[in-house]
């Protein structure tokens, strides 16, 4: 038999892929449609890098959502399909995977089912694609095999059959002995997949996902609360166990621990153990980067080509103030941070807080005792907390007086490029202290904490975390791999970048790449897939799209219709990037671009080297 | 309110545990038993310990699997709860936890539970210890908090009350508001984790946990046959993903994948496409280590102190050959395999295949080409195959003709310490690997996939698989770290061993330390705590106990009454360790005792450096 692999089942670009699967000696493959999106090669180049590598591109998957619909989504979801279908001829592939519906649109009425599937195999055939019909473990009405199959014999259209997927007949427990009885040509595909039996019950939760209180979802202080009032006197005892904490440095972990009592008892003891309330923030005063020889140049070549000024040089150290409206970044090129010859690192930012000396009490009472920063008479006191990662983490006060440290340079202002204010920072995290961070952020800052998000990404999964305040002046993604980076790829691992808000940012985008800037920016090139793919899961206009496409510029859309447009810039200095965000009621960080950017910047790299 | 850890929520040894959570400023701490167990401080001296370190001892845990059992299981409680107050009373701990009974001997009786529970606390108030009874969220009768103070109160005793821990009381459907009625002082204690709201199912299992066919449970070859029972001409593709695959290397996995497929199809595709069958194995030949002049040396004197002699030298190259019976050792100082200056490495190990030829047909026809080795005129011809890992796998034909590389030494024998063969090769994979060794050594070698056991040791979760032979002369255990092993202790990374098997383990250990031997064995010290569980844990004679504790041998049980006696060296040459088994209708590798060995050799480095 022909032996196919999906383009999802091994890591990498679909680059990496592809010449994996072929050397490997696999006759085909299936387009796991990510790969695609995320990809600089359009359909037709992939269809001939397959062809060249000897890989029958056999399947394009998945396509989600479609059946037991309304009247208007259906007509949408079939205007998606075309969409799919243009690309598929392309790809010069003939079968397409419909995974059963899990949207909350979808109705149970297997004939309204069969019917539209009737419909989507209908035009199908105009173009000879086949529609393989697959039901989802987890499908919301669909989810058994047998199911599928039944809504397939009703549809009775000769461009319609199944796809099974061996994980999703075996882990349920409808027999699977009826496949043999199924008519034959009507398995249009067959995807295998083992698995060990895995009770996923409250035993695994508890032992691989138990967290220190207040890095989880439970209600301590009510559960803690109850307890009291039974005239409890015990002690507060943590019993905490998973993978991370199994094997991470006990010292720290056990700070953490402690951190999370303290914050804990502060929502449930009287006045007498209150810690000091955290003072409200006020903005991302600062980021500095420690640079050296080699990253310092590219930065401010960077940060010219974004329309910053160098304004400031520091009284008595080696260190450079560039700003553009409420944007600051500080060069610094005497931090003796370890790292990597020639990379860039955020090594502090600062953060405006209505009573600094307050936020330190507080961090010192929550084991985050502030070091005070190195400085000269006359030079302003800038305490700093230590974050888990290492950063540094100043506390300004309202009046900036940091910035008299800084003598004017007199350099000419640039005309800039319409940037206003640092939106937020990403920090990737060390592995053994995501949850840490979270929960120091949490508790010595007093951020809240507003969504963790997992992703799948080119060489791995990924977690993030966002933590903010109430008016988001102080917006933090911290990240992390979820398992590891995958290892093989010589790519840039865990990159840090500073993102900065515009108001619009087509003219920004247009403002940067105007001639007459020193050194305009280098955009990172975003795939054309991703704009065809776009097309079909947004209701936009062609020209808006174009515009998008023109400047590099991603977009995102929230539940309840906020919109993110951003870009990215390269990775620079060898390990940051800038990113520029324009938010239209939209709350969150753009995740779901997060693939495209990584796939970007390695082949970039790859590009380069 | 007092603060108190679990010493389970930290890495480490009991030691790193105490010192971190005493650094962090809690005032006490939970005695998780496994760490008391595999410490080689006695109880008194834990107690001082934490003395000095301003900790109270404030709870012993967990007492597993107690109520609700017939009358002979009962007795046989009771006697090890005396056994574990007499660890409490020599700790000064005054509270040991209970959790509710998972034991299938237990049986759903609430009054009988409360009745043999207020047996427990008559006694434990005799020596003014308290029992604080926990309803484990999978508890097999008692699994909610209210049906935990249910029993309580029926059992009204002083000396018993609850112990609630957030975890098991919030992840149920139970309302947790009851918990302020409780009356007053009897809940003895109060455990806090947090934990995400986790629906693990099947989309989660999906998600992280698909596998290539064979490398997990599911019953491919007949799901296969039912769909081309149903006319299915399509390819066979392999639609898996799973956290390791998505971030490792490319290549490796489509290798992996294709081995899969290729073994999937030999169980069902007709005659033309079989592999060549896997010939039947006759054993370990011998196992090679790579050494340089600093690891040399040590597995030299190692080799001379478990009674082997120096038999034979290599006619062209800087190899020699060890042996005892049947048990051979290579020393090989010309590989040039990477690995860490003085780090001896199992480089290579030999089968005895009925027909070498055809293993090596069969190996390249599942990817795994064998690689020839370099020889000389008149030389063994040895083809390897590489395994996942790196190392080579060398088939030898039943006659050992590869013995005639070797020239006589004319050492003369050593009395030998009863070691007969090779029990099995201890195996530490790479952790991008460890699936893909599963189905090369099945695949290839045609091993029975034994077992998969997954348990925490002092540095992580550790995960191993066993596979072997039919009748048992080829065993090799595969380990690894199942998130990754903690980084921050400097101790021994990813151990290989070599186990040989005796007879009569006590005559062995008695024959190495013999004061006639050239160098004695170095024992590694097994906790007195071990042994004083190990009498709480088995109905074994005092002698028979004393016998074990004076040669460090250690003892596991199966479920069918099979036992194994085994004793370990420390490790050797940086990287590897010797073990000496005896099997009395065991067919395991003594994972129960692991993380007890793990913690041997950590604090024997610790004492070292």
């Amino acid at each position: 038999m022909r032996r196919s692999i999906a383009t999802v089942c091994v890591s990498g670009t679909l680059g990496d892929k592809l010449t994996a699967a072929a050397a490997a000696g696999f006759d085909g493959i299936e387009i796991f449609e990510n790969d695609l999106v995320v990809s600089p090669w359009s359909p037709k180049e992939i269809r001939s890098r397959c062809a060249d590598l000897g890989l029958s591109i056999d399947l394009y998957q998945p396509f989600r959502d479609f059946e037991a619909v309304p009247p208007e989504v259906l007509a949408r979801n079939l205007d998606r399909a075309e969409r799919k279908f243009d690309v598929m001829a392309e790809l010069g592939v003939d079968t397409i995977l419909v995974c059963s519906s899990v949207s909350p649109a979808a109705v149970d009425d297997d004939e309204l089912a069969a019917s539209q599937l009737r419909q989507l195999a209908e035009r199908a055939g105009t173009r000879d694609i086949r529609i393989a019909y697959e039901a989802l473990a987890w499908g919301k009405h669909v989810s058994t095999w047998d199911h599928s199959w039944r809504i397939v014999q009703q549809a009775d259209h000769p461009n319609l059959g199944l796809c099974l997927d061996s994980f999703h007949v075996l882990s349920r427990e409808v027999d699977p002995a009826g496949i043999a009885g199924i008519t034959p040509g009507k398995i249009f595909f067959l995807q295998l997949a083992d698995a060990p039996y895995l009770h996923m019950d409250v035993l695994q939760w508890s032992r691989h996902h138990r967290l220190f209180p207040g890095q989880g979802a439970f209600d301590l202080p009510g559960f803690v609360g109850l307890v009291l009032a039974a005239g409890y006197d015990g002690p507060l005892s943590l019993e905490v166990f998973n993978d991370v904490f199994r094997q991470a440095d006990p010292a720290r972990t056990a700070v953490d621990a402690m951190r999370s009592l303290i914050a804990l008892e502060d929502r449930i003891d009287g006045p007498a153990r209150r810690l000091p309330a955290a003072p409200e923030l006020a903005g991302l005063a600062f980021t500095e980067f420690a640079v050296d020889g080699q990253s310092g140049p590219e930065l401010r070549t960077a940060l010219r080509g974004l329309g910053f000024t160098h304004t400031g040089q520091h009284r008595t150290k080696p260190v450079e103030l560039w700003e553009q409206a409420a944007c600051r970044i500080v060069l610094n090129s005497a931090v003796t941070r370890p790292q990597a010859p020639g990379a860039a690192t955020i090594s502090a930012f600062a953060i405006t807080s209505a009573d600094p000396q307050r936020s330190l009490q507080r961090a010192e009472a929550l084991s985050a005792p502030a070091h005070p920063n190195v400085r000269e008479p006359g030079e302003a006191e800038l305490a700093a907390i230590i974050a888990p990662d290492g950063t540094s983490v100043f506390v300004t006060r309202p009046d900036d007086d940091w910035r008299s440290d800084f003598l004017p340079t007199g350099v000419p202002a640039a005309p800039g490029a319409g940037l206003r204010t640092t939106d937020h920072l990403g920090l990737a995290q060390p592995f053994d202290h995501f949850d840490e961070a979270g929960l120091f952020y949490h508790s010595v800052l007093g951020l809240d904490h507003l969504a963790t998000e997992e992703y799948a990404a080119p060489f791995g999964l990924m977690r993030s975390r966002a933590v903010a305040n109430p008016d988001r002046t102080v917006r933090l993604a911290l990240t992390v791999a979820l398992l590891r980076r995958g290892e093989w790829a010589p790519a840039v691992a865990d990159p840090q970048h500073v993102a900065f808000s515009t108001d619009d940012i087509i003219a920004t985008a247009a403002a940067l790449s105007r001639p007459g800037l020193p050194a305009p920016l280098p955009s990172l090139p975003v795939p054309d897939n991703y704009y065809a793919d776009l097309a079909a899961r947004f209701a936009l206009s062609d020209d808006f799209i174009a515009t998008l496409c023109r400047y590099g510029i991603l977009y995102d859309r929230d539940a309840s219709g906020g919109e993110l447009l951003h870009l990215y810039t390269p990775v620079l200095g060898g390990r940051v990037f800038f990113e520029i965000v324009q938010r239209r009621h939209y709350d969150r960080f753009g995740e779901a671009n997060a693939p495209v950017r990584m796939a970007a910047h390695r082949h970039r790299r790859l590009n380069k080297g």
